[in-house]
């Protein structure tokens, strides 16, 4: 029986990617992490990659530290996070945040398609992007607007709907590749070559996507994307983000913002600035190495499991708790609000209920569940292949109809806790 | 006799200061580090912290580390630099890089300048506020112009100077408090005050001052300010920097790059940005725990030792390198690089030489000094208040000398290594 726990069990055991698990923090044996697409795991070897550049690199080789592996550490990680999104090494660099990243692609595409009106999004998209869209478009002073296509079911966006909208007088079309909220995933290669035909350029945004499966942003000549590494690549929290730049864009585009970082020749300290060579440019200031370190063990964790691998997991894993929802869930009142297609659903599964807000409250106090809650009434159960296991899902499963035929939740606030 | 070993070790026993230095990681006893205003050293209780934010925290809380801390820390650690700056708590924020930050308040500060055509600097200005301020300029696309005064003497740029180019004109005047290369310091109110009376807004950058001197931003109404918390701070490499808005200012300021923690409402989620309430309002993405959390500790120490005494000890200690150098280094044909009249010089001093790039490499290589150096000829020595004796400033110069007389340096080559 499938809702037995001894078929979660034989599902672990069956596993090739089970003995990941370990390579993670872990010691509090009774809760269940399916939070992960919010901020991953600590590795093991993050910690002690984090104390060595703490106790050793700051604390004995001081200055020296920046000649010997910091200097080069956007670049470094950089290549390695290429091999996730299928783009070459020298393509993508780590800096700066998810935002300030996105505001340098899109302000750079802006620049270099003048005389088109428009930037295309949709409601799907995180916020934080379309409060920096809505920013470009009032700094770029030329009359840009954002046209913003709605989602008629609150879960996915159609092509046709994105082809109504997209035309010669798009720039630019922005998107989440895997939406934050319904776990929705565009079609990378197809949007694209949509974007293509009418002469915009394609920005994605892959936070939601990045090693939960393989992305091919090569084979789809995507021009622009940014992305997390705090959650399926377990940075750590805030860690600094990626950006990528199509190599044959690279020196046509115009970072907004003139750092030291991006200077061609940054310690000749000229008094005008000169852009350097490739995707250099779009760096700005110093970067925070403690965070920016922390983040190399965890993509080395995901490229040794291998995307395609951890993908087919994924999707079994996602499929598995969608057989628990209808078989348990749904009759609690529990709607799904992700695709049931596979194909066009990321990692996580977000299931809604009309007392969404207390049942989360109950699942982490009472039940030592911790899934992610987004306002008003929807929670999110983010699967990380590397460590989610079966059994972690069939048992969340179990506690979280145990709050609700318990009545557990009831004692909770309808209000909203200040940080989710 | 001012330059025998005795004199130094006198004025290390008489430093009421002096028990600090035990607050920082020293393990190499041999090491003289004179580069604490490039990277401070590592505080001890700023390893047990970053020990404890990703053992105990990232590692077992998870993601409930954003609710116990994390989330406010750019606001806790703004207010404890606040005391630093002589601001009021709410007129401090940590987050970003010193340029990033430096782009937001610039470009906000041209957008509420409108009709005036100029932005005052100075070319003793650090060249990633030269680059960000020339990027922003572009950007405005408004015709504005940089004004860049030239130091007569390399060295220093007088007031008078300043005076000849702020105009009506003048939208924003940005400088460094203290040079970056010579030590300079300008006279904060005293420039504040010309700003304001031809109606330009006052940004300093103050990296090179915060945490070496007093400040009094308050009392000399300045407009804005960022600065750097990896220096003087001790805030480790990389840290995420701070930027200072006068309260009065707050909500007329228009932050350029609009991402969702300076959302009002961030977790409400909503489609449209609303900046946030007061300083709030000037963050951008999700900021890098690691590297933010370290910061806090040397700003405690800083607190402390009080900056008043730190600073009648800075004073004493680069007086007594000056006169060091008088004595023992001008004949072997030193130069010096940075003021003489103490009021006027911040915690570093520069020396010159013909021979200065081989010669700090020697210093490093062969001597276990650790000083800074500035392309093309020009060795920085910090000093560090909290941690410097007058024993490692003493022992630097004989060290040095030996460098010079027995001509350790001839074996180095004379181009430049790739950092400094």
């Amino acid at each position: 029986m499938r809702t037995h726990a001894d078929y979660a069990r034989a599902l672990d055991t069956r596993d090739e990617l089970a003995r990941f698990r370990d390579e993670f923090v872990n010691d509090d044996r009774n809760l269940i992490y399916l939070d992960g697409n919010s901020l991953g795991r600590l590795p093991k070897k993050s910690a002690a990659r984090v104390r060595t550049v703490v106790e050793a690199e700051w604390g004995s080789r001081l200055i020296r530290g920046w000649g010997e592996g910091w200097f080069t550490a956007p670049q470094r990680i950089g290549a390695k996070i290429a091999q996730l999104l299928g783009a070459s090494p020298n393509e993508v660099i780590v800096t700066d945040s998810t935002s300030v990243n996105l505001f340098k692609l899109a302000m750079a595409a802006l620049r270099s398609r003048p005389g088109r009106e428009n930037v295309v999004t949709d409601d799907l998209n995180f916020p934080s992007d379309l409060y920096i869209l809505q920013g470009a478009l009032a700094l770029s002073g030329r009359g840009h607007r954002l046209k913003m296509v709605r989602s008629a079911d609150g879960m996915t966006v159609s092509d046709e709907a994105l082809a109504r909208v997209i035309d010669t007088q798009t720039a630019l079309v922005a998107l989440s590749h895997t939406a934050f909220k319904s776990s929705f995933v565009h079609d990378l290669a197809g949007v694209t070559a949509m974007a293509h035909r009418a002469g915009a350029l394609m920005l994605w945004d892959v936070s939601h996507s990045v090693g939960a499966m393989p992305l091919a942003l090569g084979d789809a000549r995507v021009d622009l994307a940014v992305g997390c590494t705090y959650k399926y690549l377990s940075g750590g929290p805030g860690a600094p983000a990626f950006l990528y730049v199509r190599q044959g864009l690279q020196e046509t585009l115009f970072n907004p913002i003139w750092g030291w970082f991006g200077q061609n020749g940054q310690f000749d300290l000229a008094l005008d600035y000169q852009p350097g060579p490739g995707i250099q440019r779009f760096l700005v200031g110093t970067p925070p190495i403690l965070s920016l370190e922390a983040i190399e063990a965890g993509v080395d964790l995901l490229l040794e499991a291998g995307l395609d691998r951890l993908r087919v997991k994924s999707v079994q894993q996602t499929e598995y708790l969608i057989s628990l929802w209808e078989a348990l869930l749904k009759p609690l009142g529990f709607t799904l609000n992700s695709p049931r297609e596979a194909s066009r659903r990321g990692s996580h599964v977000s299931l809604g209920h009309r007392d969404a807000l207390r049942i989360d409250r109950a699942l982490i106090e009472e039940m030592s569940v911790l899934p992610d809650f987004r306002y008003p009434d929807n929670i999110r159960f983010g699967i990380a292949p590397l460590y989610t296991s079966y059994a972690d899902i069939h048992e969340a499963v179990v506690r979280l109809c145990r709050v609700v035929t318990e009545r557990l939740y009831e004692k909770y606030p309808t209000e909203r806790p200040e940080v989710t």
